[in-house]
C-alpha cells in the first residue's frame, strides 16, 4: 500500500490578487491530506469527507450528478489519466477539514493523486515534476487557476509566488487560524471580483497594486520575523478584500472583534465567501473563533511538503 | 432675538484622505443645529446637549475642567473673541444629535457662533465670509482640520473639496443614515492613520491614492444619479477605512450585513471609532441599523446652508 500525506495550505498575503498577475505568500500548515492507494482488479474512489461521502465511485461505470463530487472526482480521473499505464487501485481519501474553505483541498487532492499513482506505476518524480503536472491538471479541470495551491502543498513551507517565479521563504513566525461556513462558491466570488474590473477598472487596477505593495513588503517582514508588521499588514489586507467584496458578515466581525481585542493581525484567507481565516499566533483569536462559531486548525507551519509513504 | 439654523453633515467619500490632501466629497442632511442669541447683561452659553448638558457658563468666570466641554465652549469664545465689538449675549444651543459622532457638530457651532453673533452685532457677512471666518477658528482651537466642514455646513448640498478648490455639484440622490456609539476619539483615530503614514510610507500613499480615485469616481457617479456606482464605491472606500484602522467591530459588522441584505452601498462617515454610517437610501438598511442598536438620523439632503433667521 502507498499513503500519500499532503499539507494543507492557508494564503498569507494576495489572494485573488495572485489571479490578476500580482504576487502571493502562502505557507503550508500542520494538517494533512491523507490519500491511500491500494490494489485493487478495479478502479474505486472512496472518501468519508471531501462531500464525497459514502460514495463508493467505480469509474468504469462512472455518473455523478451532484457538481462539487463531480468536480473533485474529476481532479483524482484527470491525476490518473494523465499517466498511459491503466493499472486498477483503490483510493481512499482522508481529510482533517471540509472541502472549499479556501485551505487548498482541491489542490491536495491532484498533488496527493499524481504523487501516489505515480509511484503505485513504479515511476518516480521529482518534486518539480509533481507540482507541474498537478498544476496542469489543475487548469485543465477549473480551467484558470494560480500555480499558488499546487506548488506550495508539493514543496511545503513558506513561498512567494509571483507570475512564473516561484521561491521558498525562510521564516519562524506561526499563526493562528480556522474557518466559518461558506456563504457561496470561490467561482462566485471570483465572478465578484471580475466585475469590480469590468466596471471600474482603474480602480480596480489601484486596489490590486495596493495588494501587491502589501505583499511585497510582508515577504522581507516575514524573513525578519517581524510579527508586529506582518499583523498590520494582514489587516491591511483585509481591508481591501473587504473592498474586493469577497468578505461576509461573520467574518468581517470576527477580524474586526479580533483587532480591539489587540490582536496584531488577522485576515480572511483563500477565495472568500465566508471559509478560513488567519491570525497572528494569539490564544485570544482562537478563543474569539470558537465563540463566533468558527472550527479552529493547526496552523502551525509545516515545511516538507508532500510526501509518499510505503507501507507493506 | 436672532436664530441660527446650520445644517449638519455627513462625509460620502474621502474622510480622512482629505487630512493628506486628497478630495472628499460631503453633503448637508436634514437634521440641524438651532442656536438662539438673546440680549443679556452677561455673557451666557447653555445647552442640554453638546456635552454641555446642565452647564449655565457665564464667560467672565470661566472655568471648565472637562475637556470635551472645553473644546465645544472654544468654539463658541473664538467665535465671539473674532469680533472686535464685545456686546454680552445669551446663546442657547440645541442639537439633534450627541456630538462627536462625524455628523460635523463642532463645525456647526463656530458656523452658527460666526453667523449669528455677527448678525446680532449688526454686521452683514457673505455665505464665503462665514465659510472662511469659521474655518480659522477651527484651525486656531483645532490645530488642524480640512475645511470640508465649515464650508459644507455654510454653503448647504453635495460639495466637493480638494485642498483649495470648493465645488458645489448637484444631484438627486438621497441616503439613509445614522450612528452607533464612538468608543474612542477623533483625535485618537487621526494619530493611527498617521502611525500607518509613518510606518508604512508607500503603502500608505497607495491606500489614499487608491481613496483618491474613489472619490473622483463617486463625483461623475453622484452627479448622473447613479445610485448603483455609488453604493458599489461606498463599499469599496468602507473596506479601505477599515485598512487605516479607524473602523469597529460594530461598524464592520453593520456595513458588511448591509452588503449581504442587497443594500446598494454603505460605509463609515467620519472620523471613525464609531460614530456615523451612511447607505445608499433604503429601508432595509435604517432596519439593521436599528435592529444592531444604532439611531437612526434624516439624511435627506437639505440645500440651503446656514440660515439666520430674524425673531421679534
Amino acid at each position: 500500500m502507498i499513503e500519500v500525506k499532503v499539507p494543507l495550505k492557508l494564503t498569507l498575503f494576495g489572494e485573488h490578487a495572485v489571479v490578476y498577475e500580482r504576487p502571493a505568500i502562502a505557507y503550508t500548515i500542520s494538517e494533512f491530506l491523507m490519500l491511500r492507494f491500494k490494489e485493487s482488479d478495479k478502479f474505486y474512489i472512496k472518501s468519508d469527507n471531501l462531500q464525497i461521502k459514502g460514495v463508493r465511485v467505480n469509474i468504469d461505470e462512472f455518473k455523478i450528478e451532484n457538481e462539487n463530487i463531480k468536480r473533485v472526482l474529476s481532479y483524482i480521473i484527470e491525476g490518473i489519466n494523465y499517466f498511459e499505464a491503466k493499472k486498477p487501485v483503490e483510493i481512499e481519501i482522508e481529510s482533517p477539514v471540509e472541502p472549499s474553505v479556501g485551505l487548498g483541498t482541491s489542490a491536495g487532492v491532484v498533488v496527493g493523486t499524481v504523487a501516489g499513482y505515480s509511484s503505485y506505476l513504479g515511476i518516480e518524480l521529482s518534486k518539480e515534476e509533481i507540482a507541474k503536472i498537478s498544476h496542469s491538471i489543475e487548469l485543465k479541470v477549473q480551467g484558470l487557476g494560480s500555480r499558488m495551491d499546487t506548488y506550495t502543498e508539493t514543496f511545503g513551507g513558506f513561498v512567494y509566488i509571483e507570475k512564473d517565479k516561484f521561491e521558498k521563504l525562510s521564516s519562524n513566525l506561526t499563526f493562528s487560524a480556522g474557518y466559518f461556513r461558506r456563504v457561496t462558491t470561490t467561482a462566485e466570488m471570483l465572478k465578484r471580483v471580475k466585475q469590480i474590473k469590468e466596471k471600474k477598472r482603474e480602480l480596480f487596477d489601484s486596489i490590486l497594486d495596493t495588494i501587491a505593495k502589501i505583499t511585497i513588503e510582508a515577504k522581507k517582514a516575514l524573513q525578519d520575523n517581524d510579527e508586529d508588521s506582518i499583523g498590520e499588514l494582514m489587516y491591511i489586507n483585509h481591508g481591501l478584500l473587504f473592498s474586493l467584496g469577497i468578505t461576509v458578515p461573520q467574518i468581517d466581525e470576527f477580524i474586526s472583534t479580533s483587532r480591539m481585542a489587540n490582536v496584531k493581525g488577522c485576515k480572511i484567507s483563500g477565495g472568500g465567501a465566508g471559509g478560513a481565516v488567519v491570525c497572528t499566533k494569539d490564544e485570544r483569536a482562537e478563543l474569539l473563533l470558537t465563540a463566533m462559531g468558527g472550527k479552529v486548525i493547526n496552523a502551525t507551519p509545516s515545511f516538507l511538503g508532500v510526501q509518499v509513504i510505503r507501507r507493506t
